[in-house]
């Protein structure tokens, strides 16, 4: 009989994962941001970045790719413009940091800008630009990684699957949260299509030759969203982020430079504050006119809902924040393994 | 035998335009920047974006969608956040002037953002990110319009092709320039297939049904670029522009309100000021080493160039420069007869 999915509640899986950051090295504060990043990610069905990752963090903290217990220095370098060192926090620590400092500032200035220097996997970004749009601004966030997908026109992985979040509040439809990767499909998602022996669509991958693959036991390098515009967007993150901050990626991936192809992300939050041009509340209105208007329009399926960015993540949330997360059996087990490795025993 | 495409030298094109511009009732100061704007359109080869667009500007002057003598204003409602009223001025007036303001007030602050409030065609956005970093910054612009493009999963026009340019500079590789619909293919190019009759790729555009279609002839709507992603982005940009100053252009046009499909657009620019975060001339280094990267990679197809963000622009602009630029017999006859309408003769 196969093992079936394990239904966790979500407070009882966010103490699960802040007890493991906490006994790895984390101060409680840190420890219970990670939890609340990768928790966000499950309830809203996207467990590809969700408690599935906790054994990558340990792993960075044992190899020293990571620090769990790092010195974060934001400096406010003019009155709208902040950097944050991230002294190698994972990704959830550093972007709440950046984008915090990014709303404090915004308030004042209108709009404000946080980099992040020198940190790893960033989670859900969706997470951090929701978090300008609680305070009543919009939030965007941009990251740059380690090339793992193709750039237009060339063989290999050339730039980074690099996201892009946007947040817009509302008064009756929740955050509008557009957070996409500048990839045509998922890693995670090849994965699933070779487990199914699902072909892949034209155009979705290229195999270890640099070829386009619908094979996807033979793909390895997702190909951009759109063509050169996905990769265009992604190479631009890079410079907007990375280089910007004199800590480049892409650069030294290619020149095969010692450490050129160790993890490490750079990303960038920008807090727009609404009541510098409009009263939100009638900004908030206005966004739902705009929402309810697309959700009015005639569906291209009958049947088939007009979704709003982010609204299919609201209902999951809603759902599993009732029902709980399922966890599948690796998952678990993995989550077990990581646990007892820093002493923890979970499966009690 | 076929009329050809005439040539004409950049100055005296944009003499051409500036005349044509003041003889409709625009200053001299504004004449020029329009001038200017649709020239580097046609210099870069996007010739959708150049003085093509001169008959429809003098037609929008004539019904009042547009003002010949607008009054600008420039509010600074906070140290990093700039509102221009543009008044019915052409876009390359307001856009303009909202990034120069956006530039200065990134030189003091870090960052700073100028939303557009009320414009029209904007031309091709990346002229507006490129000013910035012409003035070693890097420069972003959104623009929002009347929807012609649908809206992923539903049928009809529900969004706007809305733009989004990004410009970097470099010392060796110029401006890196992403400037970028957000539509699958252009208005333009289906007209193209459908002139020389060639059937579009599958996913590019609806016919009047809202249904699927790759017969140019039927087709009326571009499909977003990569689904949810493409009409997404518009959407969000809808709601960073126009909903942000109170100038919503979707609802409208949804709820089929009086004025709801006039033309019409929104717009904002971001300036970055890479001398707050990086020293200058080591950013420009360090884009030049990423953009060196990309350059070297093997490319996809044999003998086929791997192409930076406007590189091709870049070249066409340095050919056209040299040799003219080629104005099809419909373009020049169009805009001989949009002079005539204002007293001048441009052909003599």
């Amino acid at each position: 009989m196969a093992k079936t999915a394990r239904v966790v509640q979500r407070d009882a899986l966010h103490n699960i994962v802040k007890r493991i950051f906490v006994a790895a090295g984390c101060s409680d504060q840190h420890a219970t941001v990670v939890a609340d990043v990768l928790l966000w990610a499950n309830l809203r069905g996207v467990d590809s970045h969700g408690v599935v990752r906790v054994p990558r963090y340990l792993e960075m903290f044992r190899s020293g790719e990571a620090k769990a217990n790092p010195t974060l220095k934001t400096q406010r370098l003019r009155p709208a413009a902040m950097l944050v060192e991230a002294d190698g926090a994972p990704g959830p620590i550093a972007l709440q940091t950046a984008m915090m400092a990014a709303i404090d500032a915004a308030r004042e200035n209108g709009v404000a800008w946080a980099s992040v220097r020198g940190t790893v996997h960033t989670g859900a970004i969706g997470y951090y630009a929701e978090l300008a749009a609680r305070q009543g601004m919009i939030g965007v966030g941009i990251v740059a990684g380690v090339p793992n997908m193709a750039y237009h026109g060339a063989r290999g992985a050339g730039v980074a699957t690099s996201p892009l979040a946007i947040a817009v509040p509302s008064t009756n439809h929740g955050t509008l949260l557009l957070d996409m990767a500048t990839a045509t499909i998922a890693l995670g998602k090849i994965a699933q299509h070779k487990i199914k022996g699902l072909p892949l669509l034209d155009g979705a991958a290229l195999d270890a030759e640099g070829l386009p693959t619908t094979d996807p036991a033979k793909a390895v390098t997702p190909l951009p969203m759109a063509g050169a515009k996905g990769s265009g967007m992604s190479l631009m993150f890079e410079l907007m982020t990375s280089v910007l901050v004199g800590n480049p990626i892409i650069a030294p991936f290619h020149a095969k430079a010692p450490g050129g192809r160790k993890h490490r992300q750079n990303a960038a939050m920008l807090a727009i504050d609404i009541a510098t041009f409009s009263d939100p509340g009638t900004f908030k209105s206005l966004v739902d006119e705009t929402a309810s208007a697309i959700k009015a329009m005639a569906p291209g399926e009958a049947g088939v809902d007009v979704l709003l960015p982010g609204e299919r993540g609201a209902r999951a949330f809603a759902q599993r924040l009732k029902e709980g997360i399922p966890i599948p059996p690796p998952t678990w087990e993995a989550l077990v393994e990581a646990a007892r490795a820093v002493g923890l025993d979970i499966d009690a």
